[in-house]
């Protein structure tokens, strides 16, 4: 690779930044950025994203669900495609880059092309999915569910917090709640779905690294325990007569946490809600309910893991004589990247320079969708911090452009397996 | 002592039980007892008290805090009396039993001295404390301290949760808000202190026995702690780069716990309430506020566990990263029971044939501020359970009238000691 063409690249950074800074502006907030599913902001930011996909020279509409969609033809016209793409809704109060930066990024390389005139034996398709978050309607990934064929329709019954609901949403967003099928894609027409995403944790950055190849989006596991014993007096309770549902919950987490830390396979498991009953500095805490959320790189590993945390549970909760209520509240599977993909990525970075790091996503994309319809692969860009959903959200300007090089390159050199 | 003085004594005891379910009724909400300080009920019920009172032979009025007082001359007119009393003031949704019973016995006894034509070398006075609880003002103990003339007049300020001031509620209760050191008492008149009153844990029901001899009111120390470490995605931190502050706080309350368990001098340590922000089932915690309770018999035994377990819990956040605020928020001195007065109740419990079995009270009462201007000795009765502050509050009236009983023999063998 020549000078000139590291200079191109530069610029195509300059250009991705730009336009997330630029969407950015698009919110339902004066101050803050928030964009949910099917509202006026949300048409707007299509809109603009429908403009720039033409102009890089791509046919370009919005699906029957919302999604932004365009088509840059290959050698030969409707030929099968590389999809890449990513979301373009946010949660409230959001980051500027998750979603955003894989949209923008997929239309900054195919812009890259077009200006060459460079044509592939496939076509690229690049997707801004229009609900990955599920914020407004409390069900996620609403746009690729809808474009794998796998939208559930008891979801235009839910209601938003305003109690609106998602029929009425689509019908104000010009869209036919009874056609949301129309959006939905075969098999056949996809040779891959690519995505380049944030990765919204801390390990790139540890490692020094700007991107990293996916191996898996690991699926997660979330229970509900209750923990009941005796509520009591502070002072009048001696210790070896107390049931404290609290110090009780309090040896839960710490087994959690110390059962994941010794596992070498990329287990994670977080306590993020806690509530202790009466709640008062006097009182023994009669009872507790806590949340627990799980994630491993392969189902067999988390089920495995979570298996052995409830056993855990089970025998601090007996030994106490706490009763135990867990419930398992929601469960997602994992979705493996495609080992053919992983490879392509992992050249194309190797390529660029950087180690080909590999690591599992703990955070849900639109591939767990599209695993339904083509095999999936991930790229992540290193942000500050590992901060994500959060306005400190932020990506290096060369970490912006790494990602696109390797996006763009991936692309010029995709190979689909031999089927 | 013969039959007839069992059934007489027998006898006082429905009569306590009667009266505390009389008192009971007297209440703001119609379906639950709250009875607090300078409301309509509880003038009420001083007005109840004060007729028992003079039913029993005692002179009787209301203090200038709202305290009714009652007094049984001794053989000469003017003597130093021993004071016995309890509170009549309840929190919100009580149990009938936590005040009211130690009033209600020792008017009892004074009644059946006076039906015996019986008088001492000392005389009895009968106190019910106006506001033990501290409900409504937030500040406990208002009427002991108003007795033992260390009333704080700047309580005077505090408003209810209605913004009613103490001053005007004084008023309006028909007392002079600026003549409260009038309720003073001075050391000479007291010989001592002496309150009966449920136990409000499980002690003595665990060691089968409806009385014990209080070794001391066990002062408190309260801390608020708040660790903070780094909010993070529960599905992209790995656990080696997590600062999460809930698997620091669990760490801590299990290390309190085991602490004051292997204590033998009766320590207990008790987290009542703790909070984990942002508070969300797939966010790892970075901040939780959590408070402590700690009590032992004796002050210097309680100040050394609280320094314990601060350097603990310094030692835990440092290990972890996280960050330590570690505020005492509250602190009472421990209240010793004479040992002359605690042998003068063991004689009588062991005369009654039970065990005198010694415990503390891990509880505040109104010899907390008794103790200023006389010797403290307390009398435990057994309570259902260990519930208190509760609609299930419960004393069997075989252990009402075994109180009542221990009671009478204290005052009948009364001895000041030599000075």
């Amino acid at each position: 690779m020549g000078a000139g063409n590291a200079v191109q690249n530069a610029a195509l950074g300059e250009e991705i930044v730009r336009r997330v800074n630029e969407l950015a502006a698009i919110s339902e907030d004066g101050d803050k950025l928030t964009r949910v599913f099917l509202t006026k902001e949300l048409r707007a930011a299509s809109d603009v994203i429908l403009g720039w996909m033409r102009e890089a020279g791509m046919s370009a509409h919005l699906d029957a669900i919302g999604n932004v969609c365009g088509r840059y033809e290959g050698e030969r016209p409707g030929a099968p495609c590389l999809m890449l793409g990513s979301h373009y809704d946010t949660v409230r109060d959001a980051g500027k880059w998750d979603g955003p930066l894989g949209v923008i990024t997929a239309i900054a390389c195919v812009a890259d092309l077009n200006r060459r005139g460079k044509r592939l034996s496939f076509a690229i398709e690049v997707v801004g999915f229009a609900d990955e978050e599920g914020v407004r309607f409390a069900s996620t990934l609403l746009g690729s569910r809808a474009m794998a064929g796998t939208f559930d329709a008891s979801a235009l019954n839910a209601r938003d917090r305003d109690g609106v609901s998602m029929r009425d949403a689509l019908i104000q967003f010009g869209l036919d709640p009874d056609h949301i099928g129309a959006a939905a894609r075969a098999r056949r027409e996809l040779l891959a779905y690519l995505e380049l995403h944030i990765e919204q944790g801390p390990v790139l950055e540890a490692r020094n690294l700007p991107v990293g190849v996916v191996t898996a989006i690991a699926g997660a596991t979330r229970l509900a325990a209750r923990l009941t014993g005796m509520a009591g007096h502070a002072g009048t309770v001696p210790m070896a007569l107390r049931r404290d549902a609290l110090t009780g919950a309090a040896e839960c987490i710490g087994a959690i946490e110390q059962f994941c830390r010794t596992d070498e396979g990329g287990l994670v498991g977080t306590v993020g809600y806690i509530q202790a009953r009466p709640g008062a500095t006097n009182v023994i805490p009669g009872e507790v309910s806590f949340t627990i959320d799980m994630r491993a790189p392969t189902d067999m590993h988390r089920k495995r893991a979570v298996a052995d945390v409830v056993r855990q549970i089970e025998a601090i909760a007996k030994r106490r004589h706490l009763a135990l209520q867990l419930d398992v509240t929601h469960e997602n599977r994992t979705v493996p990247c495609a080992p053919w993909l992983k490879d392509q990525i992992a050249q194309a970075i190797a390529a660029e320079g950087f180690a080909a790091f590999e690591l599992p996503s703990g955070a849900g994309h639109d591939g767990m969708a599209m695993i339904d319809i083509a095999d999936v692969g991930m790229i992540f860009v290193r942000c500050r911090g590992g901060i994500s959903h959060h306005p400190d959200e932020h990506v290096e300007l060369a970490d912006a452009d790494a990602g696109a090089r390797v996006v763009l390159r991936v692309i010029e050199h995709f190979k689909p397996p031999a089927s």
